[in-house]
């Protein structure tokens, strides 16, 4: 778990060319805490290139900036959604619940057939609290596949607290748990996720199971209000 | 976390009664794992009374020797379910989903307003692995409500593994959440989960986020399945 994350993903074998190691990561929504967060932790990882998308290029170039503030050595740039999805292998989807759907709407086309990380959660903050959505596909990331239709959809990180995440120089805890139905893209984003010192990815199953872990994240916010924390979930018995 | 457990609850204070102090606590159903497991680690507790309830009393006397052997100095009988309840303060709901409505239907009457902590989760065994079972009260603990209308229920202990319970010279790790909407009944449920060694209660919220603790077992029953574990849940940053 210690020790330069690059050198490990790099022995996992390949003949291939180094750079094609390396992931080209964009988070559409990444100028929010959970964006922003990962950005900064897949940032701190040689040789990633993070873009992060906004309907701002000036919001987007801010928020580039303070990846950058936090960890220097990143490949960081703000962009424009579009152009940061055309650039990315990994698509990160974090937007508030709110602008799911049309955002999908908006890049579907862009997206095309590459990895979709959908990250959210089907919930609304109201003046008493949070508050569950229904979701007439199931889930969120249902939703996702059903606008992105090509896309490979895999959903996961709900569960790392994005105020914790900007906290970089301290280790994240918690497991992520990646629900999807393309294996060979849910093995990359399983990989992927270990690229966060200290935090374990778990294969949650198919995506129709992501309806849990998503709705998981309600009782983590309620945890969060009612023992004033910052939560997140850890499998014990693995 | 160590100690006499016995010692740590009655230095809560109260001038009243040592024995008033002691639980009695019944499990209908408490010939499965969950329930025996459970039965077990409360039976470990220097003054509380067990009664396992089955529909035989064969099989609930069967069970209690079964306490018996895994922990001799446990204050346990095996009764017909309505007289177990009768004697308990706490009744703790550990049958099959299969069985939940029906168990409750017989018993609610002598239930009436006691504490039922039910543990049941909407879920069956199919061939090809676990499914669940959409409730139309929303919730195993929802359906208990509406059947044992006065009782006072309380709903956790989902995510201890039955089979690691029953390991009473382990510790068991991992947190209980426990959701109610009855305060004081629910405080009692929360005081009574620290009895088992290292295991945290946590206040999971209204009886409403039930469906949520309950279905997140199968995703840990999944995770079972597919890493060969026995799983829990443990919440990190508080």
């Amino acid at each position: 778990m210690s020790g330069p994350r690059r050198r490990s993903r790099l022995s996992r074998g390949s003949l291939g060319n180094i750079e094609e190691k390396m992931a080209r990561i964009a988070f559409i929504g990444g100028t929010g805490p959970e964006g922003l967060g990962l950005a900064m932790r897949f940032g701190k990882v040689e040789g990633n290139d993070i873009f992060i998308g906004s309907r701002s290029q000036e919001r987007a170039e801010a928020a580039a900036e303070k990846v950058k503030g936090k960890v220097p050595q990143a490949r960081v740039r703000g962009l424009l959604n579009a152009e940061a999805v055309e650039k990315a292998e990994f698509v990160f989807l974090t937007v508030p619940w709110e602008a799911h759907k049309e955002t999908l709407e908006s890049l579907a086309e862009v997206i095309g057939n590459k990895i979709l990380v959908d990250v959210a959660v089907p919930m609304v903050w109201e003046e008493g609290g949070p508050r569950i959505v229904q979701v007439e596909e199931g889930s969120a990331a249902q939703q996702a596949r059903a606008v992105a239709s090509r896309a490979k959809i895999v959903s996961g990180f709900h569960h790392l607290d994005g105020h914790d995440l900007q906290k970089i120089d301290r280790p994240m805890q918690g497991d992520v748990i990646v629900c999807g139905d393309h294996k060979p893209a849910k093995k990359k984003v399983l990989e992927l996720v270990e690229e966060i010192e200290y935090v374990r990815a778990l294969d949650g199953g198919p995506l129709a199971n992501s309806y849990l872990t998503e709705a998981w994240t309600y009782i983590l916010v309620q945890l969060n209000r009612t023992y004033k924390a910052h939560t997140g979930i850890r499998i014990v018995g693995i």
